[in-house]
């Protein structure tokens, strides 16, 4: 387990990591956090690393872009000082170019995608003792959809953004794909973006194996 | 895993099961297994196991004692024709002692629960191929505690239950104890009975285990 | 223009014909006739024929498959003793077996939806002057994906019936087909079965050129 | 055809433009357009020009009067930079003076009307590439009404300004009085003003043809 | 004055009687009658002549046609035992030809109305002491309007059938053609059919003059 | 009739005068007179003096006292530049004596309700042609009640500064008094104070009264 | 104290009874005995002798006269088996005659009033151990007042039942007079029936002294 | 009783003191008080000695904890200038720090606790006639329990501030002990801080008895 005790572990991102948190604080009881995999990943260090007291906050909000992050970076996550921070975006700067194209100044296109991206790591990385990168995804099966491949390019960016900046990374288009292999994906996402519990219990399980989640702690203690 | 391919898992009893799931079906998209353990089971087994295709059925109803469950039990449990069967039940049964304490029709009290969670035991284990027994539990570490102590005794009920008709056994207050060494109840559950997310999970995690569901399952493979 | 003077047209189907019309008539002002398709041909009925005063009635109910047409074709169809009589089913009877493929007692597989429609068609159609059959479609454009796929199969299906029976037909996948070439289905539909008004306009000249209806028919005259 | 590849098509007026849009923009999915005759000019040329990508603006604001438009003209219409701009607007002008008789202030009479009118298209007309003037109108038959007599008095304006800046011109008030011939103005609106579906779509198709939308492309190639 | 100490007066009607009154006694404080014409006459009887304790009844309901009426005419008019009674029945019979003109089986054309109202009329009179017949109007000034023109004809109808029967009688349309000198219908109703205020004060004048109310009693006493 | 043609009457008072008038404006359609005795007034002038086109305008709030009609009197009154001025306020200030006896601060006292009062009448009688002054009331018959003989002070009050001032004056204590000679108070006015329909009209046909209104007029013609 | 160990409570009334207590049940947690004089007597029958366990049910319901006690007597008191009951009932047998006075069927008069409370005392006394009678109040101090005048005969009524059938009585008009010589009746109930907190706290504490209460109990022992 | 004529007692706290109060007042009809302790006292005084005319004003307001009472001091109390003051804070204090034991910041410790709640009481105790302190409490009965025993420390913090500044003292804690030795908290509190009315009451009498509160005045005069 990479998490110390005490330490705060912030997420930032859009509608998948909000899921309806507090605003604006982001954190406490009664969903505070959210109904997604935030609030997962919260539940999971909470009940199996109870004497750890890590302490999660969630400052995801819906339909934001790289863009957007880059406007709230300060106060939303400089001035959090968090030890660990998980960054997922991307899904929104490729979505508008494909359900509004008409309206061009909504759409990120991948190159200020990555320079934005890449900024915010480099600037904040020094800060943190850990950093998480995860890519956005498209839970669609098919590659060469037109949408599909677009988030795919996105992902390379954040693998490559990962890799230049010694993140952790979590390739979550590969996720979603294990399980598209058996179920259609209107089985876990009504618009292929937003997934369902399953969904977020997939995200949630990802991220956890990445920063060393033990599956076994507690079980048989009881 | 003991469950296989295209069974049906139906969970039965109060407000913990129920969780606000869709009435009367409690099956189904969009939040239709509520959002408590039954629903992370779930989303646990069609996550990490798509292929078996295994179908959740939530018929929790809030308030419920073992006298409700009896009194429903042809059209929420036989007509069903599940596969496996979960029973949880015993919170209100005992609650309503100490909340209400003047209104003492609404008390079940252990004899009346004993003959009655026997019965319907005995009744359909010979229809199910697994039938798991969930002990009622409360939320508060002092095993003096007035209810406490009648909760204990009405879990030593579902644990003798679960031995003479040989069926699947969870012991979930001692699931919670565990917590309890590090975390105040408050931190779990507003009124000691009512779980939050982290409550929830323990719960799921507790059946999962005793339904053999593998923690490592599909994990790098992705 | 196939249709005559004071004749009655009657719309049946699922969610993309109901679009929240008024319940149980199905016609009259403020919107009776919700916000799809079916409202669509009567504005451009009354518009465009005013002399001609053709009524407009519209069954859908959200939701249905072929199996709910079949309970509620004597109440809905044949009371209503129209002289026109458009049918669009099948989404449903498709898309469970996609979203919630462990439910199965709740789709209706392609045998049952042949023999249902084939049954429905010939019982009605020597009561009325003329009969349209819509194809349900899928807005997704790879005729690979697996529920595109088996869309297909119903549509043809229609078509089937509609040639043995003598019926107009409408193959409203080709319709969306020949858009989706330029336009990414996000941009006409959330969940790639529900469309905006750009989707249902497609639909509403589909259908009014299947009967017939002129597009100069006054203009310049205004 | 006269709208190009990728322009933008901003409309401005009053209750009859706006019907509901989203504010401030008046653009996006998810009805931002309205469900008035914007919305289906913006859902014809999307359905039968996807290739185009045609941008539609939404800027009718309930209520307005030419004296609004003024105010907001800078920010509604010139910074949005449209390549095409509609406008109609008169209703209110002339309304007020008859259901509100004694609030004289917010009457605007004629002069003023024709001044503002005037100015606004002088000052925008160099800025876009067509500009399309639509009469205000009265869904009342009888031209010896006061109302509508005060009506054409502003619509005769519309025409006026129209040829004086070389615009496109529609006379409203002629579309309907050609369908008012079969119909009583009670099955188009309930108050002789916000028309049905049925009176949009004639404003829509009005508005197309005078921009050289073809009703035959795409019939027949599908 | 015709009305004498401790009678009750019933009024019923369509939706100018209605106007939101209590159902279903349609009598009683905190705006039980509604807050139309019925109200207005309740208020200047009790306020001027207190003493006689008039007890006034509504059972008016919106959108009633004579047939309604008709329907309901033993429980809401014979049962109450009303010592006076009014009627103003017939601007749906009328409107409905005009608003919704193809769906014929909702229009009342006038030998109905005439037969069924003579019947109710002849039934009822001998039972009570009083009985007003009271003219459907349109609020249009257009004697030519096709609406107004027929209104006009079931105007003549309720003369006809008062002077039949020997009853009170009160020709509204003509109260409303008297304002419509100097103003015009959008002041006194948004539809021409549901008056604000003014318009109710004029049905309620009219009422009150034809039942021999004293416009100056009490006043100087006070 | 002591108004003229195209003249402005402005009514200024508490909860009696607002009756959920629209604010801020307090005149137009739909209701924004309120539903108490200024709407009937204006009701009466349109209906029986509609060549007159006199324009009310409403701007009562409720729980004022002549405290807060100090503080908005130039926004309320003075800037408005009504011809007639109607002035009815002081039930607050003497209610709150009685209802919450303990909290003075809010107590107005008959001291500071003459010379406030005073003052705002002198201020504004030279700019208006005509000035109304009603009492305030209460609706208890029985003179020796503690508020109800506080109340008659205070009308007293109103009768004197009108004297000074040669205002127009109406004794509202007195038109209530009359009708309760035969009615209990709890059939005018749930608290005594705030009036059903027929309260309110006893107060308009007061001011109607008093401003020289004919009741025969238009009788007859119709 | 007269109340026993274990011994159920029962109020029937009105609405100063009912105070939106649950219903059908009327007892249990969160607010169920409404927030009333019922809710007050509970509370300090359950903080105050917590060992006696006294259960209290509220059977109160708005508006009821005495003829609605006497329908629902076997289902809400004799089918309840109280140990103890209390009955307060009168109020609107009275008010009905003064703010509806017209309505005749709606009051219930003096003698009707008077048999059928007898009768209800008659049948129940001999299953109870303690039946109390509360009189209706009015809160006017002016005992000339009408509706005051009344309720002092409806009043003496219960006196009379009470000592006819030796039951606990408890003047209620008297508790109020007594205050009402300091404060004036604004100050207690916005109509002069539904009492203000301060208002229940003066019945709850008459009903307490009444079946022998002691103030000073658990007083210092804390 | 130490509370004299025309004094103001002003009550500030955390949401037990507030119990839905009007803001920003916090004193007036209609449930100003909110429904807890801080409204009974209020009652009790009013209806017990209306003839002294207490002023009770309520700040409470909920979530608060000392160290919000210092922001909002000058404002809420010293402002105000009230005779009396009656200060009960300090479970939110302890509480944080159990709920949501990972996020400090939110958590008061005892040494901030008490050298806050010393020095407010220091500044105000010289400017008022009776200040009171009550402790916090926490409706649990297990004195080992973690919070419980916090909360006693607290608790012993306010004795200490009492008698270092001669305040009126109140122990909470021990009121509720009392009750709990035959009730089980679930009875009073559903989450051992908010009690129900019973436990309301408690508060309210306690603090009576502090204040010299007679309950045997009145009794017996009615």
């Amino acid at each position: 387990m990479k998490l110390k005790q005490g330490q705060k572990l912030l997420f930032i991102g859009d509608s998948i990591t909000d899921c309806d948190r507090a605003k604006p604080e982001g954190e406490g009881l009664f969903g505070a956090l959210g109904n997604g995999y935030v609030s997962l990943v919260s539940a999971f260090l909470t009940s199996t690393y109870p004497e750890l007291g890590i302490r999660v906050v969630n400052k995801g909000i819906s339909g934001n872009t790289v863009r957007n992050l880059k406007e709230r970076w300060q106060a939303d996550v400089e001035d959090q000082k968090p030890d660990w921070l998980s960054i997922m975006i991307g899904i929104n700067d490729v979505w508008r170019q494909y359900d509004t194209p008409f309206i061009k100044e909504k759409h990120v296109y991948i190159d200020e995608y990555m320079e934005t991206l890449s900024n915010l790591v480099k600037e904040t990385k020094p800060n943190v003792e850990g950093l998480v990168l995860m890519t956005p995804y498209y839970i669609e099966p098919n590659p060469a959809d037109w949408m599909r491949k677009s988030m795919d390019q996105y992902g390379a960016v954040v693998r490559q953004v990962a890799e230049e900046n010694n993140c952790y990374f979590i390739d979550t288009q590969a996720v979603f794909n294990h399980v598209l292999e058996n179920l259609y994906p209107a089985s876990l996402a009504w618009d292929r973006v937003h997934p369902n519990e399953s969904g977020h219990l997939l995200l949630a399980r990802a991220f956890l194996n990445e920063i060393g989640f033990s599956w076994d702690k507690g079980i048989g203690e009881q």
